[in-house]
């Protein structure tokens, strides 16, 4: 087992953080992770926008609905679905861009942010930072769009908080491995007793790390999904100029 | 600067494979780094399909528009975006799911599969493997589905060749740093001006490595992007339960 592996295998989210700076070499080190890593067509339908201002940390704390370790560690990366440049090059060569009008367009550029988001955490963990992905800033995207001076036809799906660890999180446990990897074909038989099982798991991990209003899976997932959960997200989506209807 | 940056800095797409088997163990492994990874509200949306058999690999490159690295390298692994469990959580708990109907939703489930796609590249690649990711499968998602028996409220969103290395691929430059990294603000100013430089940058790479049908990337782009690239995706997701009204 490398190092690497290791690595990935104890991923965990950290929301306790030492306000020191992470050295620029550093820091560019780890952007150049995502920079460097593949898109889809090689359209390279991604941008970061990158947040040490810490007023504007606070204010993207407040926006993902309060959450003090963004306005506390010393960098937040807001990563950005980006059809603006791909316009540019429409625009160049003189074609009228029309992907960003499909589910096609969106499925293609969250994605390849979801992969530019998984290097930044990889890539910041094994620099001996910790690391917690965002999702929350999707709850007003607005917002964060007029906060970063996003251009039509981007959107920012999610961030990550990178910072010096103060207390570690602990490796909360997953769904049973064969509800995620299948072979072959796709195995429904066994699910329902993995949720049962994975549920008593989970328990045991909240009584463990003391959380006692840690949820059930089941009825953690069941109350944020019989939801929308951030219906902001197509609204804004459409404005900014994605379409979902081809 | 540790192995796993420098790794991360030299990503590249391998279409040259050995067919040598992955030994079972080391294959686990490269599994679990996407199992282990983040997904949002721990809602475990994403699950993997591993296909082996060489037959079905056959089949996938044939459905991925004609790509032969597919039935040649030992592994293939489709990246699923999954809301049939979190349906198994609903049903447990008397909720009834509404987030798949949702552009939220989408969202959400693809940035996890590509969080997810990213790990399985770099955890591959950290083994010595070579990979490359495969977004063709969504040129015909019904055929994946049918193949892989994929449940309503999921869909087969990219995948990805993994297996040793014959002929080593070669590293594409990327749009120019400052286009994809923003600090604080995004620059809108020198974009245009980044697009010109590195259509010339890839011209001289597809020179370098002799291929005379490289196109400059915004001619590229711009011919992909004219159209929806792969039509069947908005019917065959909202055929599996996505909506996105919402």
């Amino acid at each position: 087992m490398n190092q690497t592996l290791e690595l990935m295998h104890r991923h965990h989210s950290v929301r306790s953080y030492l306000e020191a700076p992470i050295p620029t070499e550093t820091l560019d080190a780890i952007l150049d992770a995502a920079w460097k890593g593949p898109t889809s067509i090689n359209g390279q339908q991604v941008s970061l926008v990158v947040v040490q201002d810490p007023a504007r940390r606070a204010r993207i704390a407040e926006i993902a609905g309060g959450q003090p370790w963004i306005a506390r560690a010393p960098v937040f990366v807001t990563v950005v679905m980006d059809f603006h440049k791909t316009t540019l090059a429409a625009r160049k060569t003189g074609e009228s861009q029309v992907i960003h009008e499909s589910v096609e367009g969106f499925a293609v550029a969250a994605v390849d942010a979801g992969i530019a988001l998984g290097n930044l955490m990889t890539a910041a963990r094994s620099a001996g930072f910790g690391v917690v992905p965002i999702g929350g800033i999707r709850r007003d995207p607005q917002a964060m769009i007029d906060l970063l001076g996003l251009p039509p036809l981007t959107f920012p799906v999610a961030g990550v908080v990178i910072g010096r660890i103060d207390e570690d999180g602990t490796i909360k446990p997953r769904l049973p491995r064969q509800s995620f990897v299948h072979h072959e074909h796709y195995d429904n038989a066994a699910l329902a007793a993995a949720i049962d099982d994975y549920d008593g798991t989970l328990a045991r991990y909240w009584a463990d790390i003391g959380r006692s209003d840690g949820l059930p899976w089941s009825q953690n997932t069941a109350q944020a999904y019989r939801s929308v959960y951030f219906p902001n997200v197509a609204p804004v989506a459409r404005k900014q100029g994605f379409g979902f209807d081809q």
